[in-house]
């Protein structure tokens, strides 16, 4: 009986092989279970994504005039040419540019270049910061990976301009303000961008509103360079470094530490933290308070966020700033 | 003026260039901002990264001693050969494990191996999920790429015996009991594993405390293997797929939705969410309630995790769970 089974499985891989090919008895091996089942994924890796086109009538003046013409001041900013500017042209298309049919929307460029910057900040910092304990490489990485990072190096590189979307008056108000606030601070890039505000002699840090799609347009133009050199990280990586090698040094010789635990450890301030309070229910705002010593006197701060976490990284902040001040 | 030095500056580098070499001399210009600073992981990235030993006298035998000879089982099992076993070795160091003094503990590697997952899993959904949208991309990623689904693989594959520490009875403990938990499902792999608690006839849903070493263990020898194969992200791959890919699979072809949502989405069941309480102070233990109607009657079940969004989490699950009884 055994024998026999052998031998139409036999027999019907032979088949396969004659009728199907290679592939074809592949495909009946791992459907018998006899190997598992192979994934091509590990070939893609080292294979040309093809372009992001989905329409094959489309010619490069179409993806040009969709572009608005503005490929070489991206690639220039970048420091990258496109070998296929449709991926240029998905990482700029905001779900409201409807005018585009020729290529998606960004968020899957932005979900797949979301994953490359973390990784590839993660093993530079594995491989050149050798003497860091490992809570410091994760809050280095912390500091040089996260939304108002991304956001800031977009403005400062002036990459929003090239944004490709329908009018939208309450997007591009806050996507203004935020770019003014950047404009005021000299572009510096840091991870709490605070605006602050003194009502009746009390101090109040509040998280600017950082609009999320500068960040989506930062880590979907990598996943299209991704795609585009046909998955090199190496080259991949030089546009990152490029972009943001300043504060990877700056970072990595003084790393950003966490607010409100750098506040607990002043323990002479005695800080205190009150409790979190709901200000705007609408759009989530929450308010903590925290009092701190300073020369026999008590003072208290406010910060304001989008979660308690935050409100209180913001009260931190400006606990920190009066604790230093003289 | 300007000539001179241009002049000086010249001599300077071909000073350099004799005395340091190339080297020497690129760092002349990058110091004086003639070109910008160069960064060397672009290279690194087809580097071979040397062993895992921090001190030269070490022989094979002292690592297959530290291993408690279990190289050939972690082997076998990960479907993978380490060309050093000293990368193993470091994976399954934790901090607590002061005999090795060879090589660093397993964070390093946590670390880089928690970026390397995440990526490749992200790639791989990217590359064969064309039809998913971006929401549906997220998702399920966050089914595939979290810590409770870390730890049941290890579970699974047994790995965890071979984690080397000193005895340690609260960890240990926390180890088993999720282990037997595991065993009792039959290692079955989802996202929330939860406890049924039955109490005064109210149905309540715990979260099981899953160890975080657990999931350090896989990210750790993920990390390792990408260092042992001297970066080479597609025989990484391999292991990985070998380890994930029924959920892999599973998970593409029916996302794990999240229960909260789809618990809002029953409306005749109006669902109502009470106030959270703290429970456990000490341990950070969160209640949520949450009432449903079924049949005109109204149910409350409740969910306990470590944070509000946890219990309201387990809480939904379980009112899922009533909402499809008989």
């Amino acid at each position: 009986m055994i024998r026999s089974v052998a031998d139409c499985v036999e027999a019907l891989i032979g088949t396969y092989l004659l009728s199907g090919g290679v592939l074809g008895a592949v495909k009946v091996i791992e459907w018998m279970r006899i190997i598992p089942p192979q994934d091509e994924f590990a070939e893609y890796l080292h294979r040309r994504v093809s372009t992001a086109i989905t329409d094959k009538m489309t010619t490069p003046e179409d993806i040009n005039f969709l572009l608005n013409y503005s490929r070489n001041d991206v690639e220039t900013i970048l420091n990258y040419k496109f070998n296929d500017p449709s991926f240029l042209l998905e990482a700029l298309s905001h779900a409201s540019y409807i005018r585009n049919r020729v290529t998606r929307s960004y968020e899957r460029l932005e979900f797949l270049g979301d994953a490359i910057l973390d990784f590839l900040i993660t093993s530079h910092i594995f491989e050149n910061c050798r003497e860091l304990k490992p809570g410091e490489m994760t809050d280095l990485r912390s500091a040089l990976v996260n939304n108002v990072t991304f956001a800031s190096y977009v403005v400062k590189l002036g990459l929003h301009k090239f944004l490709c979307s329908e009018l939208n008056p309450t997007l591009d108000n806050a996507i203004i303000m935020f770019v003014d606030h950047q404009v005021q601070r000299n572009h510096e890039i840091v991870e709490d961008v605070l605006y602050l505000l003194d009502e009746e002699e009390c101090i109040i840090a509040e998280y600017v509103e950082v609009p999320k799609v500068l960040s989506d347009i930062l880590e979907a133009l990598i996943g299209a360079i991704y795609l585009d050199t046909g998955g090199d990280l190496s080259k991949v990586w030089s546009v990152i470094y490029g972009i943001m090698h300043k504060e990877i040094h700056l970072f990595s010789s003084r790393i950003p530490q966490q607010p409100v635990k750098v506040l607990y450890e002043k323990i002479h301030a005695c800080p205190v933290f009150g409790k979190a309070q709901v200000i705007d229910r609408e759009v989530q705002k929450i308010k903590v308070g925290v009092t701190i010593t300073k020369n026999d006197a008590q003072h208290t701060v406010y910060g304001i966020g989008r979660n308690k976490s935050q409100a209180k990284r913001a009260a931190a902040k400006m606990a920190l700033k009066v604790l230093s001040s003289f």
